[in-house]
């Protein structure tokens, strides 16, 4: 039994022989989501279903699979039992590829301020609410109040965080500055705030340089070494400053699941599962962990990232992992093959002809790098029948500078705050399998 | 000043003259929706985006027109002044283009369990609904609760009810039976619901026995001469048999908006507004009113029907007589060129090369009405910048069975009924202005 269907799970799937077990996979939604792109869905360049894809559509040709969409609301090891959505399902092998959530270290309260970017539902949410807030901003008349509704803040300069602020500037200062006659878009703000001292911490140096670069030539405002110490309904409070923005987008940290959070597990002090060498979970026979759900330094001693890529590698191993344990009838655990991370690299795209990446020891930053970031991504996106879709609109936007996803819909209540329903408040084990 | 950015109101702002005076368009969204087409995103086949185009993006090149995305609270007709979302706004003169809103002959409460489909929050609802229901059915124990889950019933068999019953069929018994193990989608049922004694009451009784016959050969149940009775949770009453379906579509009626309802105007039993033959309003200068909202035999004794080229012809036809007033600076009303509608014909799709058309006196049913209907259909999406990620999208269904958009998002609160969450039910005038 599969928990998940991002990145890692799927990989799994794929990956495990054919008819060789009965495999059931869990998801809390119906579809793999290709989480790298989901910036782009909330900043109006892609639509959701362009990023989205059944997951039974992916599995149509291996009826081994069976799909489950539900929630897991309890696990218990020992009785090797799942329950989801009250039904109890048993497994003798369980994969936990549950990805994780956002975090707001613990000020949970922040989140009905800040939305995080972890599922469609929150990049439809964030395409909302800063269409919404432009459109509000082009019939206001106090000063004040337009300049806050023209703000947006970005939490976070990790590769999420930067690839919003990019494309949110974009959004603002080329596209829709045209199209609006009263407010000037063009003296909108997009703040992006890293509390540590440079963006893309995982990437060297040098490109993080280049990115702060090509982020001020979009003019997004970068802070660093400033730390957020309130969020509150429109302002983003940092101590000596406060910043006044209608929208605010957090992407400064990640934790586990609350399924994993209440799971009898070793994990580290961030909540993430601490797994053996070859991605079983210690004192539980016959579970593993993968993706962005685990902490781990691999057999080489290199701390493997919570990237997509890391995620699939760590999904074909357990895979065979799992098939050979199968095959040999080897019931002893924790002593299988290790698992040894393979770095392909890293991008982040930083808009229209920026972007920076370390793929192995070379290092490239602007064109080049744009250049790359697409590539990579619509190779990726193979298997989705939308790669046609989103590359015909990848080259209308950067030849016409356009988003095709304008669209607001899910009309906001009068009664809830800055187009959040009431009712979009996530409930208990709402985030969990979040697929990354 | 124009309210309502449908085929009407946008036809009017495209046909009147450039600079020649000051334009105002006012809706409740922010797009002008290709409503046509609104049934494929309710059944997974497209993307809302691809259907819907910013109006600021549409009107980008006219300096002269000004787009406010707002609600009208009040119109005073002495005073020539518009409240939209509490500012008053003047005018001189005004094109009522606002269509109409899902009607249930009095019982409201049925909207609760039964979606109309005039928005694009009704069509991403009905689609979440539906791919949902067929989740459950994939877990469920008990059989009559599956036979429910896969029941999809709608109501009203004009050209919406046709396509949108011959669209769930290929979804539930072509596109998705293959990707569920348990639930059997092929035993599924879809049944079509029509009070009268024929389908599409407006085409050719030949092509409505086409329609029939083509339906029936997708699988769809189609009752004739059946009357609702009630709408309750799940349940469609039709006095003698009660027919026990998931979900139930509406598409029954229409009726004016609650702003047209609040306004001094003469209108018909159903609400429509009466308009002089040259489509302005009697008894108040500078007032026109066009589209779906209007009740008008034109000047050739010709009732001109609810569709949009109707719209659009009245739309360029109130711009020219609004353009000469003010150029000739005319000011007595009711004496202008009358409207005489150019009857085109009419076409429905009812599924993959399954289509009837009347075109002129020319009369098609079968693959070439579906020719038709495509070629028609992506020829009047131009403007769109999405017309050809569309194209693509119909020639993969076409091809692979495939529905791109099979995407379940914004996840139903438990606490609410069958993915409907309590947040969307309508505000008292959050029905106006859309366009149609």
């Amino acid at each position: 039994m599969v928990l998940g269907a991002g990145f890692g799970g799927l990989a799994f799937v794929k990956a495990f022989p054919r008819d060789l077990a009965r495999i059931t996979v869990v998801d809390r939604t119906n579809h793999h989501l290709f989480q790298p792109l989901l910036y782009q869905v909330a900043t109006a360049g892609l639509s959701a279903p362009d990023i989205a894809e059944p997951i039974r559509a992916l599995v149509r040709k291996r009826p081994d699979v069976t799909v489950l969409m539900g929630t897991v609301t309890d696990a218990d090891f020992e009785r090797r039992t799942l329950t989801v959505d009250g039904r109890p399902s048993a497994f003798d092998l369980l994969v936990l590829a549950v990805g994780n959530r956002t975090s707001y270290f613990g000020n949970r309260s922040w989140a009905a301020f800040a939305s995080g970017l972890k599922t469609i539902d929150d990049a439809i949410r964030i395409r909302r609410s800063v269409l919404h807030a432009f459109e509000r901003a082009e019939v206001v008349d106090d000063d004040r109040e337009r300049e806050k509704l023209l703000t947006v803040a970005v939490v976070g300069g990790g590769p999420t965080g930067v690839e919003m602020a990019g494309a949110l500037a974009e959004l603002q200062r080329r596209v829709l500055a045209r199209d609006f006659r009263r407010a000037r878009l063009r003296s909108g703000r997009v703040v992006l705030v890293e509390a540590s001292d440079r963006l893309l911490s995982p990437f060297p140096e040098k490109l993080s340089r280049r990115a702060l670069e090509q982020l001020r030539s979009l003019g997004v405002q970068v802070l660093l070494g400033q730390r957020v110490e309130d969020v509150r309904d429109g302002e983003l409070d940092l101590g000596e400053t406060v910043i006044r923005a209608a929208n605010i987008v957090w992407s400064a940290g990640v934790t586990t699941t609350d399924l994993v959070h209440d799971l009898p597990l070793r994990k580290d002090r961030g909540g993430r599962i601490e797994v053996a060498p070859d991605l079983s979970v210690p004192d539980h026979d016959g579970i593993y962990a993968l993706g962005d759900a685990v902490v781990l330094r691999d057999a080489a001693g290199v701390s493997v990232p919570a990237i997509a890529p890391a995620a699939m590698q760590m999904g074909r191993h357990v895979a065979a992992e799992c098939a050979r344990r199968i095959r040999e009838r080897d019931t002893t655990y924790g002593n299988g093959r290790p698992f040894v991370y393979r770095d392909k690299g890293y991008m982040a795209t930083v808009g229209r002809s920026r972007a920076v990446a370390r793929i192995g020891r070379l290092r490239f930053s602007g064109f080049t790098a744009w250049i790359l970031w697409l590539t990579v991504h619509l190779a990726f996106l193979a298997g989705f029948e939308n790669k046609l879709s989103v590359f015909v609109k990848w080259i209308f936007s950067y030849v016409f500078y356009r988003r095709g996803a304008r669209v607001i819909h899910g009309i906001p209540d009068p009664s809830t705050r800055d187009g959040v329903p009431a009712c979009e408040t996530a409930s208990r084990h709402s985030a969990n399998q979040d697929s990354t």
